[in-house]
């Protein structure tokens, strides 16, 4: 069992000395630019973690988590595309630094190579990662195009909020411990529960991550406070300030009119938003629907065939991503 | 031994019959239209027969060419956002008839299918042929840059031509009857034969393609005559024309100011540019290039190790694809 930090070190090294291609220029440089951007890598290290637990080869996992890892800027180049978002981890997107053809290019060059990183595994396994890769990655094409149908779509219920997240986020997770468990030769009951233990802990994350927009001390997580709030985005809270407002006149008012509103000063936007998610206590039931999910998440993890003392690493790894002192 | 329209009726059927998801719509729909919308099929029958040449069992091959068919159909979905391109096959585009966000994430959901059909091969095989597809793959991605490239680099040698049709076009018809081949049980010298074999065909099928854009019977091509010569676009006989009145004054004026007219009437330009060809007789250079790389791809078909009269199928074939008497 190594620590985090080392498994880090491991992607990182791993990341560092890969080449892409070289020619052309526009097609791979696009690639090696949006690799060295640098993120958490989460879903390398859940790889790897999934492995660990079931006292798998670290080497023999290294590649398939580079591919998630390769699979997940993948989506990220043509999410920013479709989102027309000029920035990612404060540096240029690449539709922004070169065209949208090139990104458009270059991120299907990364998907490939991404088939390519996951086919050095182990002749026996590959099937089987093949088979969870693809399918995970059609759930979170689907998760993407719910989320942009739910844009312009004026009902969102709170189910299908948490059924997109789950498929845009929380199966990518999920598939990543699949895929450790799986190398790491756990059974079938086992590598499926680690998937749903993924699955229901992503999700609680996202679920943070729509209250810190809010909530969360701006300059610690480096976003703009109610982000969320001034681009009217569905999250959790405004789904379920919305569905609560119902019966209030008088608040159902004000919150359409400042979703409606065609020009505001954002700083008073958020503001009064956030006035009315705090009048009606949507961040305390945010907080509970989260905690539900860890909880969920937790329990299986409990289940599995497992040593309790091996699963201290990653129950300390989630719960460090777990921000609770907001 | 199947005869051709046996086989392509083996891959209608095999597409008719075809899912490809319900839910979201906007995901799954443009995937259903764009493989509706037909075409000659080209590659799953290479696929089929080139592993009919080596006595495979075309049940067997049956998912690796619609493997070929959806990731043929996924580029096409992408180039057309990147070209721009109204009409595919005479019906609207994916990227027209719903939006470009539609188009980018329908067609990377076809690519993962591309890799899901192709896993339903026979697991032996499983390596090699990804090994294959993703190499492919990631040549047609290298070829459709550079052709972006050039269409706006001033000076295209006609060797830098000829390497962007094979890595856009030819290198995938090379892939579908070498993995053919080998699901066939041919050998690796044998296979990679098959795959050059294509990838010369392929390069003599897109120089035809450029000759008959302007010199084919237009009713009988349905394309509008002369669309290349309309749009500049960098054609072998383009690329030839431009080098060779390099020493001629008066014709390397005419060229460019027929390239560089901003506005003018579509069927002059097409007449004084083809009289610049008949002038330069690049049309005969263009019929002398694809007739050699012809020959090339059929000589390495003699070369293979399979009985004579098993090659007549293919080779029949491919002779069908080529238009003589234009």
């Amino acid at each position: 069992m190594k620590t985090i930090k080392e498994y880090s070190q491991l992607i990182d090294n791993a990341l560092k000395d890969k080449q892409y291609g070289s020619y052309p220029k526009e097609l791979y440089d696009p690639i090696s630019y949006v690799m060295s951007l640098g993120g958490k890598r989460l879903r390398p290290l859940l790889v790897l973690m999934g492995n660990d637990l079931f006292g798998g080869d670290t080497e023999k996992a290294i590649h398939p988590a580079i591919a998630i890892e390769l699979f997940h800027n993948f989506t990220l180049v043509h999410d920013d595309i479709m989102d027309k978002a000029p920035l990612r981890r404060n540096q240029s997107t690449v539709h922004k630094k070169w065209n949208e053809n090139v990104a458009i290019l270059s991120a299907d060059a990364m998907m490939v190579k991404a088939y390519q990183e996951l086919c050095k595994a182990d002749f026996n396994f590959l099937p089987t990662l093949l088979d969870i890769f693809s399918d995970t990655a059609l759930k979170v094409c689907e998760g993407q195009q719910l989320d942009m149908n739910y844009e312009t779509q004026t009902k969102v219920s709170i189910l299908n909020y948490l059924k997109m997240i789950e498929l845009k986020t929380a199966v990518l997770l999920g598939g990543s411990l699949k895929i450790g468990a799986i190398l790491g030769g756990a059974s079938q009951t086992d590598s499926q529960t680690m998937y749903d233990f993924g699955k229901h802990v992503g999700i609680a994350f996202q679920l943070q991550d729509d209250i810190l927009d809010v909530f969360g001390d701006s300059e610690k997580f480096g976003k703009q406070k109610g982000g969320d709030i001034i681009s009217n985005k569905k999250t959790y809270l405004l789904l379920k300030a919305l569905e609560m407002v119902e019966g209030n006149k008088y608040m159902k008012e004000e919150l359409h009119l400042w979703i409606n509103a065609p020009v505001f000063e954002s700083s008073e936007k958020v503001e009064a938003v956030t006035n009315i998610y705090n009048f009606l206590n949507v961040r305390e039931l945010a907080n509970k629907e989260m905690e539900k999910q860890y909880a969920i998440g937790m329990s299986l993890l409990n289940s599995l065939h497992v040593a309790d003392d091996k699963k201290k690493n990653i129950i300390n790894f989630t719960d460090s991503l777990m921000v609770r002192e907001v």
